[in-house]
């Protein structure tokens, strides 16, 4: 049987490892169309904060090992263009345009997402720069060490946006921040907001939220190369880094017939199965279940990208697995802050049918008397209806990141907000108050349901 | 309507609290024996490591404010002596040695748990120390801030041990350590163990692991005051303290007729209630049901006081609750390490009827690649029967104390290893890899179910 998979990043390469270590005869190939496999796209912003590290430490396992020590067929340069389901055959051109045609029994789409690159003025000037890919991070990392970049303009807020911003501050770059909606980070309650948007001044980013870009010019002469032109204000730049936002490559799903889904993302089911017998999709092309409301939802992540390529493994090795979905379990760094969120906000859950109500409290990151404790806040939202917990958020200066999981664990058990404040957890003075801020926003929103 | 509560640290005055919030009209009456109502006594170590900050720091809220502010009628320097359930009253002695009767409708016993200190020679001598409650704490602050303290000899290995261990070594204080078992952390495996063992003996803490102290001697003359008697060695010591552990304060309950549970603390049911009618107990004196196994156990932790509390003033005041139990969830830290534990270790699931399997295994603390990463080492224990997750340990530098708090909610849940495998949990490159240390586990030990 042979076992093709279209993309060998974190989707890709996690299934055709998982399915060669359960079936070594399977015959895998990996058809990727740069010569990129297997790196830590994460990464990116941080290495890119350190002209001492090399990109390429980014890779996590080398093409050749795949090869050699894995026994998959992976061909990169590989570009596929087309997917024919009647014949079960994709094609596409090599690196040298040569083209080549690959029969399938089985087959995974596993192409991800790319940046967003609006179609306006300027848009395609040299130093406007986008950051999904290695080769666009490294187009940059090149960019930064190959001129002198004073002066960056970020378009977008959102969290590549603003781990780029603490990239470039920590190369002691200039940066202003611009996104035509009036409201920093829409998806958090306002005073949450605020104090991560203070994070950003105090680090002495500009932030132009409710403006729109129209374009981008060169530079008559001046001190900056680049103009961005925005509704209000002209802004200066050495670089334009654009992050507003990935959408699905789904394009070629769409033309073989695939059926899409929210955000067209490729509509798959629990078995990461396609509208099209033997055809799987999985990674930031694919949509996914929100555990919380059994609805599906596209929320581009690495550990979902992974755990999906595996349980494709397994479906085609013969060993039917389901995945039960995702709550949309995040964390961002920005600056001294940590960010974090799961589950449905208000807006969302009301959107889903719930009658959700929030509370948004204060607490701190150490035991009461405990030296070197910061604030934290903690937003919940639970449902009248059934008392059910819907949704956590967090920010604070430490103690949130890994906290968010234990509100992520009882959002994949549907339990209510009551049993969840009845939770065991750990205290001890150097790490959080004997009632963990998680349990104290339950017990505060127990009062409102 | 008159509650009494005997004892006002964590679960009596949470108790009372909560009962006169939710009914203004209660008749609550707290006795308690010293002086000292609502501190944090898990603060002792981290106060003591610091000469600058004053031990009352350790104060929550004073007497005074429960008085005036809650309405409680609080009698510090109270001894209760005796309960009588037929005649429903409470009697002892006041500071003055003056006697006191209190008649009761409800009655909570939060008198928590002392100190074990071993009736053996000489430790009953001046600077041999227990700490447990406030009164202690102070005793030894002012024992270390008033004579010269270059040797400490800390009898016990448990977390109170460890964390005086640290604090003293923070005070430039020689601090041994000495118990009877051989091993390190019998709850323990070895290899984590001893991971914890080498911190210690990396901040030159020495440790006698093996050997039991048969007396403790006033020296004559030489350069300490008193030499501890143990097996093998004599250890000199300007201080000693002891840290054997904790027994509950239920002498007065089975005086009174209250059935007893593990380790001689009280037995009550899920509402608290103990086997008198109209009596509850709470906090460090009283049992609990382990979440895992639905079985009794008996784990003196503050958060358990302070919810228990709670539930006992819920009763009370006519709206009837239920604990589900504890998990066993606990943190400390040893000098750069956080360890942390919930549910079950090994020999707990065997001893309980499951059939226990566990893996070891180390990962990082952060991303690949990303700098600062250190190692975490996780051990989770599953049933090979019903594929259960039965429990979680982890040691590391970072990202433990709040990490062991997801499998604590799966523990609640009674989720099994591979459910557990499947929670979206969060990622950033700063804050680990893309598969959480939990979920690597819980992949590792999916493989030996």
């Amino acid at each position: 049987m042979k076992f093709v998979i279209i993309g060998g990043d974190a989707a890709g390469m996690s299934a055709a490892s998982r399915a060669k270590r359960i079936d070594p005869q399977l015959d895998v190939v990996v058809l990727e169309a740069t010569e990129d496999v297997s790196y830590s796209a994460c990464g990116m912003p941080y290495n890119l904060a350190d002209p001492q590290r090399d990109i390429e430490d980014l890779v996590v396992r080398r093409a050749e090992v795949f090869r050699d020590k894995n026994g998959i067929d992976l061909r990169t340069g590989h570009r596929v263009e087309r997917i024919d389901p009647v014949s079960g055959t994709v094609s596409g051109h090599a690196r040298h345009r040569e083209p080549f045609e690959v029969s399938y029994d089985k087959l995974l789409i596993a192409t991800g997402a790319s940046a967003i690159r609006p179609n306006l003025p300027g848009f395609d000037l040299p130093g406007v720069m986008v950051l999904k890919s290695l080769e666009e991070g490294r187009r940059i990392k090149e960019f930064l060490g190959s001129r002198e970049v004073r002066r960056v303009v970020i378009i977008g807020m959102g969290y590549i946006a603003l781990e780029m911003a603490e990239s470039l501050r920590a190369l002691d770059v200039d940066v202003a921040m611009v996104k035509p909606r009036p409201i920093f980070l829409p998806w958090m309650p306002d005073e949450m907001s605020q104090v991560v948007l203070d994070e950003l001044h105090a680090h002495d980013v500009r932030t132009y939220a409710g403006q729109g870009v129209t374009a981008i010019k060169k530079s008559n002469g001046g001190e900056s190369r680049l103009k961005v032109v925005c509704d209000e204000e002209t802004l200066d730049a050495d670089m334009v880094l654009v992050a507003i936002g990935v959408t699905p490559n789904s394009a070629m799903a769409a033309d073989a017939g695939l059926d899409l889904s929210i955000g067209d993302s490729i509509r798959v089911d629990r078995r990461m199965l396609s509208s099209q017998p033997d055809i799987f999709a999985a990674g930031d092309c694919a949509d996914a279940f929100q555990v919380v409301d059994g609805q599906r939802t596209w929320i581009p992540l690495a550990l979902r990208a992974n755990r999906a390529g595996w349980a494709v493994a397994d479906n085609v090795c013969g060993r039917p697995t389901e995945l039960e979905g995702i709550a949309g379990t995040a964390v961002f760094k920005v600056f001294g802050l940590e960010v974090a969120r799961t589950g449905l906000n208000i807006d969302e859950a009301r959107a889903s049918s719930f009658d959700p109500v929030g509370v948004v409290i204060k607490t701190r990151s150490r035991a009461h008397g405990h030296p070197g404790s910061t604030p934290i806040w903690n937003h919940m939202v639970g449902d009248r209806k059934s008392g059910r917990l819907l949704g956590m958020q967090m920010v604070g200066r430490e103690g949130v990141a890994h906290r968010i999981n234990a509100p992520a664990v009882a959002l994949h058990n549907r339990m209510t907000v009551a049993r969840f404040s009845q939770c065991d957890l750990a205290y001890a003075p150097p790490f959080g108050p004997t009632w963990d801020p998680t349990l104290t926003t339950a017990n505060q929103l127990l009062k409102k349901l």
